[in-house]
């Protein structure tokens, strides 16, 4: 074990010590970490995530309080008796990303790189950016060929260095992958490092403080990779295993309709999630067509009670609408999980019933809009 | 007296019972408030700029826990061993005018008005039409005719009525002047109405908690209108006024060289602000004029043993880039404050002698992006 980390976990039954270097394992599986009974209370005098360090894998390694950007601890508000909204878009980079990055650059800082690699066409890469640069590392981040002007302009002006690839984001993984592999670089994958699910576990805790010590009934949350529903599912368990709680809140993922290879996995009723055609949607923040960590995806779900759906681009442009009517401005993606929530409370769906509903609102309308109706 | 609100005060001896229709006194000077003695502490459970309600006027009486989107209790981070930067674009609609229109909306909104009116070509119209949204009133916002698609967009998005009026910034505050007055409309104004200041004081009270009970020696902080300079200055003589501190810090209101009347007047010694001619410059948050609280901006500034400065285009832009590099991500007229504060610190000025120096970072990068250099 390296001094205040514990091992990685791999499926396969190996560990392997934390490691500037070491992200993925030997046999190509995604990397775990021990869940852990989760530290209550918080620290009431720290405005940020970092209330809940006390219940953060080697967070007493972490010098994050150098690096934090004041990150979490975002609002909750009402919108209807029963769906409250997380406004994860009120946040440094405006998304929910930066509860992972934080961590992940920590980490990185912990272990002595002093160069990060990153891949993402969109807010992860821009967090990850951003938290370099206050971090002092140098960053590279790999987004794909067409990513907008705008986006290659925020990551450079974070001091990153971008790399465009030509082709689809999973051939922007693995131009990274290699990057990292070739010269022994530190790789602030949100998917592959299981530290960014750290961050985004706190998601979960804030929502325990938030509503009096107590946990929704559901979270409708919107799953590409699934940094936030594993995320979530994480910090659920820890409270669980605290005996803070007595069961976990069903936790409801929701895909893209034009791209849902979680979806498809679990009406199928199978354990892993097998690719599929990359496609399209509004919602590009979740259009993974191969997410590394689909199994247990499907397994938190499942353990909670929970489901995968899918939402439509009609869904989304009329939720991306109905928020910003309540006055919530989000980019398309963003408007998924509420998209979500509402149509299960419209049919009445067993999924939420009990008393509250939770989705966040994970990026801001200020990064994208949906096309004019 | 309207119930639980204190009646306006005008510099000419004249005072105001608060209504939904009076926004100036008869003599066309600008409204004010009592200032009070601070609340102290602040509801801990309270994750918002609303743990201070208690030192917000008439906030028993006002609706805003069904209002709020979770503004303020922005973080406050270091930059350099005694500049701490306060992450005001970590808020709902991307910058701390949101601290001004909750309360502006939700005093709308108590007092039984159905319909906002505002003008502003950025940040306060859109504040104001999210919250007019998630209020559930109707709302009108002036703008210039120049200003881009993306706010119009936004500002329609939360259903606001938009009038696009051709002419200046002056002319676009007339015409919204001229329809509140025709149709006895509640002109939620940020200029004019100051319980946006009972917002933005929320920003001093913040930095209080922040800093362990103590206050900055100086807040540096931008001005166009100086509604966060006398925010700042309100919320600071409220805990002197409650025997909480001993002293204002001192606050050095900043604007651009191009647009300075508030900096022309305070060098020249005057006690109000004549107007200067329109001019453009990077920061167009803060290009306004003729500032209607001129006199009043002059007074909080002395009183404080603080200054007026300015600042040029370049130094905006380099200003941008170094807080980039840093993590940092604002649009131009959130970056003056901080060029300021680095230019006091770097030729050992002594209006930042003693220990820490705060300057807010007002508005998001996500908004607009200063020209390629
Ligand atoms: C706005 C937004 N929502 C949701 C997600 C989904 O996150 P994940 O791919 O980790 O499931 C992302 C990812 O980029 C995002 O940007
Ligand atoms: C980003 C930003 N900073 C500063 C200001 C200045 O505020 P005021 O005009 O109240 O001084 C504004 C006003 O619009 C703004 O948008
Ligand atoms: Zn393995
Ligand atoms: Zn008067």
């Amino acid at each position: 074990m390296e001094a205040g980390f514990p091992d990685y976990l791999c499926r396969c039954g190996r560990t392997h010590v934390v490691s500037a270097d070491r992200w993925r394992c030997d046999c190509g599986g995604p990397l775990d970490l021990p869940v852990t009974a989760a530290v209550w209370p918080p620290r009431q005098e720290t405005h940020s995530m970092w209330r809940h360090a006390g219940s953060i894998a080697g967070a007493a390694e972490l010098p994050w309080p150098a690096i934090s950007l004041g990150e979490g601890l975002t609002p909750l508000v009402a919108a209807g008796p029963r769906l409250r909204l997380k406004v994860e878009y009120a946040s440094a980079t405006g998304s929910f990303k930066d509860r992972g990055a934080v961590v992940l650059v920590a980490l990185a800082k912990a272990l002595g790189a002093t160069r990060v690699v990153a891949d993402s066409s969109g807010n992860a890469g821009t967090a990850v950016a951003a938290y370099a640069a206050r971090a002092g590392l140098a960053a590279e981040i790999f987004v794909p060929g067409g990513t907008s002007e705008k986006k290659v302009r925020q990551i450079r002006g974070h001091g990153a260095e971008i790399t465009l690839v030509d082709g689809s984001r999973e051939d922007t993984a693995a131009a990274a992958a290699e990057r990292v592999e070739r010269a022994g670089l530190f790789y602030a994958s949100h998917v592959h490092n299981p530290y960014f699910l750290e961050g985004t576990k706190t998601y979960a805790l804030e929502l325990f403080e938030q509503l009096g010590g107590t946990v929704p009934d559901t979270v409708v949350v919107p799953a590409g990779n699934g940094t936030l529903v594993l995320g979530a599912y994480r910090g659920f368990a820890a409270l669980l295993a605290a005996g803070l709680v007595e069961r976990l809140p069903r936790i409801v993922a929701v895909q893209a309709e034009r791209c849902a290879p979680v979806a498809a996995a679990f009406d199928a009723g199978r354990d892993e999630v097998p690719a599929v055609p990359p496609a399209a949607t509004l919602a590009e923040g979740i259009a993974i067509a191969a997410p590394a960590r689909g199994g247990q995806l499907l397994r938190a779900v499942r353990e909670s009670g929970g489901a995968v759906m899918t939402v439509s681009e009609q869904d989304i442009v009329e939720a991306h609408a109905g928020l910003a009517a309540q006055g919530f401005w989000v980019e398309p993606t963003g408007a998924v999980a509420y998209a979500a929530a509402r149509r299960l409370e419209a049919v009445g769906s067993p999924l939420v019933e009990g008393g509250v509903v939770v989705a966040p609102l994970c990026g801001s309308g200020l990064k994208a809009t949906p096309p004019e109706r």
